[in-house]
């Protein structure tokens, strides 16, 4: 494709014309042929230099790869703050051993974290993320080495510590949760991050499946050299997820995982009690630590779907705990097995029109993607929010649970919560939401109802 | 614009001419466009390329933006390590419940920092900076959201993790402190970092005004949930800053600032007083925990200036204990209000010529930019640098303070110090300063005149 | 250059065959230059920005650099994860005083790093590395300052934190150690990482000198302020080293080290006691911690080599220490010098047949970088290895040894250990190796022959 194809039909027009002798054709003719090389050779190193260039991604991410995409880098992180203002309802009945919540209004650092993601020689994979609210060992998040499977039946294998493939709310990422915090009942069941190995995979455009083996997370695994524990706690979890339409704006999940969980032997014993959907806030119900667990069984059902601007999401939990008789208690002789569940209910109506994305691979949801920006000349996107959420940790054979003391405060937790979140752009979250404790039914705080408002701030990239 | 303007010129001079037919320049015309076409396409794509090519600067800094700066990354970070070597001055005398301060020779690292500062989608900011010194919450400094009014009138709303803004020694980074650590009077007034929401703004490139609420540092504030605290301690804080004219190498500054402070209930007492002007050495003077208070009010006026290679900067700070008389203390029935001051006088010169730069918008200053560089044949800039500081924690009315125990050493301190600060480059700095304590009059150390020296190296980037 | 020369060459023949007039000539030679300028100039704008774009490398490594070299930025880090399986052999004679080890399987984050290393003004350099499996002090890894001398005498100056010079197995990097632990002996005696200042040189490619000042380790020197000690510890600490020849798949290298020890006079005493060769594994031998040490000497022998893919290395450690006789033990009236000793031998076999590389201006060795990527078609390298290593931390002087009671377990280990090492790629390794305690002679542990067997996956970049 040379560019001076004009002077070489010129040259051969004069030429032929007699203008020019053919020596003079020929003189010329090839000073034309050099010129042309002069030219596509500087044209042609640059090109050259700028297919080696990397790749770099710096609007709203910051990404640095190979034009192949064999190698990646990308250096993520996320900045989540709070404010709780908190309303203690002292006007309960405080009579006998039980006490007032005394839940305590300020602000937190709730997430502040790093993240190095990699994808090296094109099917390896690692991440190294921290969070800095913790230290040592309470800072690692997902921190992993990876495998991937490029061939007819994709997927991969993961080594490290990430979170185990139980729960779509806890699985969802913290930046995209709908709300500010998990429902009780997602907070009470799900065991977030541990140390483990897990195969992922996934076929049809339609079905996912995931199943692991876990040790413990690394605070508790950090305790054991030379503390003279007997073994390391481990679980065996698995996850399948439907789905069989997943459009931009229309989307069914259903999901089903479970979980048979023994844990390390040398635990004093095992607490189900979650925060009250505000991290800043008491645990309100709590079957304290339960001794002589010999392992667990965990079930979870996850229901989901989007429809144009509307999302709705829902799951049930199940724990059956499975105690041993070796050890007697009271007048009863023996442990008896237990069983406590929990659900939650919630769904989202983004006022200005966007969805809510879902990645099939992994069976989770993202947040919307606003249309206008805030700095751009438009308003961001809004979103209304409302979750109902139960969870049930009475069990008549824990024996000691209706005692209602300090040290043991089983019962039942309802909450209604709603809100609002703004997106003004896709790397900023503002939310304002609202968490009425509907009904505590047994325990230390039985009968009261505490209500906590929290405004969230959040920088994702 | 084509490039081969002379190529028609001449098809049009032959064909005139008759040396060639109007059929053969018309072919040749055509052939000469297609090559101009080819030409500037190659060159086109390159430069089309090259304008969507993130801005990327590594000289000095790392920041990776897009070509229009809406968004840029950059990776920031600084390291400071100290050598203290003491000069105890045990002479004095000992006797009585006073004792001799026993501060310790050694090394530390005073500040090991990573950050990274971005600006996404125009007017969003966010940055998290974290210190490898602290962990966890004491490790937090920057860490804030932030949004940038473009208008009319220019300014800027943050949320997070941030330096109050009160006193222009403290508001100036550790990277462009003139002397290693703060005046004791600083030290003593300032509260530094605390989660707040402030705004800021300037105009005629005259005036800045500063405005914020406060609550308490991270480390104060994550002791809260569930620790059963009333609240959380909170401030208002406002400055304004006066620079009649500020040039390459004239600056004058003035500024004002005010703070109103109400402590967290649940706090055992307030505590003012400050390292002796070197982080590894032990308190000299201080108030003790002061029981009873209900708030405090600060007031800081600041003066400082720039005229060629010399500066000065001057500070004074007062604060008044507001402090409620609902306990008793012994015989006197009631706790009686406090007063305490402070102020310190400083200056440099650089002995190779360069000015102290001025940041008009922060009203703060910045380490001299050497003009010749170490490794590129130059020597840098070499500074010499003094400072007088002075701290009055003594009030008759604390009561307690005259007694001189060990629990409860207030009095006054005087310091004299000076030194050498050299700047290779503009990314390290080292120093050599030396502090010798001129006085304590009153408290635990009373006559004590210890003598400190300390070698300070430092990279920032 | 110009790349129309054969558009000028045409012009100057058809006017000197009078084809075009002298005036027709010189336009249209005219604007051919024209032609020429803008071509070049177009070409040379974007050359001229090329050649400012800065070299980006991101295939295994990122790293920035300024296209001179001047300035460089590489963002690196590793992650190293452990599972350990433990047999405790717990049938030998646990009568008397003497206990079984209670050696707990399990699994740990080992290294979770982020280093910036950067390279700035040319001749200095300034590095952080943090580890976030520590936190605080006890999280620094190597963060200092580097001056570069480029003249006729190579070499660099270094303050900060950083690896004394002193053992091979110690300077090797953890990325690229044979074993996933040091031997018991170079765990016994090499101090690591300390806050000092160091300058090393290198010559004719034969020889390396270097030389430091070392304090304490951050995390013993941030103790100091305030807490009243005399004095920080402090060594001198130098070695040499000479390689003959170091080609691809040929070195031979020799060092000697040697180092003398103040310890802080603050210290309670120093203990002398290794890691049997896993992180995870409780020590099995240690002098408990001895009193009255007044200083101490080290010193080190190194021997090692590469004969194609097989490699060798060993090292001998001896301490002499030096106690104080103003402390009286029992009835020996003052405390006796005490010596001890170590070493190990090891040798790898790179079945793949690569080279373990050879550094030789640090004196050290690197992973064999494999042949073979694994997810490009190949299957890495592969490495069987065995070391055998003894401790010697008997000495009838210690008096309080022979006791083996639980405080104080000084005795003899030896251990035998073996493995296999797969790389599949040269940003991830894989081992599995096992480690055998041939035996305890004395103290706590004595008869005890546990075994480990560890699993170690890495990812570095």
């Amino acid at each position: 494709m040379a560019a001076n194809d004009a002077m070489m039909d010129l040259l051969r027009v004069l030429k032929d014309k007699g203008s020019i002798t053919q020596e003079e054709y020929e003189l010329l003719s090839g000073a034309a042929k050099a010129d042309d090389e002069t030219n596509s050779a500087g044209q042609g190193e640059i090109k050259a230099a700028a297919a080696t260039l990397p790749r770099i991604e710096t609007r709203g991410k910051l990404e640095l790869a190979t034009p192949d995409g064999e190698f990646s880098w990308r250096l993520g992180g996320r900045i989540h703050m709070d404010a709780a203002f908190m309303n203690n309802d002292t006007g309960f009945d405080a009579s006998g051993a039980k006490s007032d919540p005394t839940l305590t209004s300020g602000t937190e650092f709730r997430r502040t974290r790093l993240d190095l993601t990699m994808t090296l020689w094109r099917v390896w994979q690692a991440k190294i993320q921290y969070d800095f609210t913790g230290a040592a060992a309470a800072g690692f998040r997902d921190v992993y080495v990876r495998y991937l499977f490029k061939g007819a039946q994709p997927g991969h294998l993961t080594v490290g510590n990430f979170k185990e493939p139980f729960s779509l709310d806890e699985l969802i990422s913290s930046n995209d949760d709908t709300f500010n915090e998990h429902s009780i009942a997602t907070n009470t069941f799900s065991l977030s991050r541990q140390i483990g190995l897990q195969y992922s995979t996934w076929g049809h455009d339609l079905w996912t499946g995931t199943v692991g083996v876990f040790g413990e997370d690394p605070v508790a695994s950090a305790n054991h050299p030379g503390a003279g524990n007997d073994a390391e706690g481990y679980s065996v979890v698995g996850r399948l997820t439907l789905s069989p339409f997943h459009t931009a704006d229309r989307v069914a999940h259903l999901g089903l995982a479970g979980s048979w969980r023994t844990p390390d032997q040398g635990d004093s014993g095992i607490t189900f009690g979650p925060r009250p959907e505000i991290n800043q806030a008491d645990i309100l119900v709590t079957t304290g630590a339960i001794p002589g667990i010999e392992g667990y069984t965990r079930l979870g059902l996850e229901l989901a779907g989007v429809y144009g601007p509307v999302h709705g999401q829902a799951e049930y939990y199940n724990v059956d705990v499975n105690r041993g008789d070796e050890l007697a208690l009271g007048a009863a002789g023996m442990f008896e097995d237990l069983n406590f569940d929990g659900y939650y209910l919630q769904g989202g109506w983004i006022i200005t029109g966007e969805s809510r994305p879902y990645k099939f691979e992994s069976g989770t949801f993202e947040n919307p993607k606003p249309r206008s920006i805030v700095g751009n000349g438009g308003w961001g996107a809004w979103e209304a929010v409302a979750r109902y959420s139960h969870v049930d940790l009475q069990d008549d054979d824990l024996g000691i649970c209706m005692l209602a003391t300090a040290a043991n405060t089983c019962g039942e937790q309802t909450n209604l919560s709603g809100g609002v979140n703004w997106y003004p752009t896709p790397n900023f979250k503002f939310t304002a939401q609202y968490v009425q404790v509907l009904d505590i039914d047994g325990g230390r705080y039985d009968g009261a109802e505490p209500g906590i408002f929290q405004l969230h701030t959040q920088a994702n990239w």
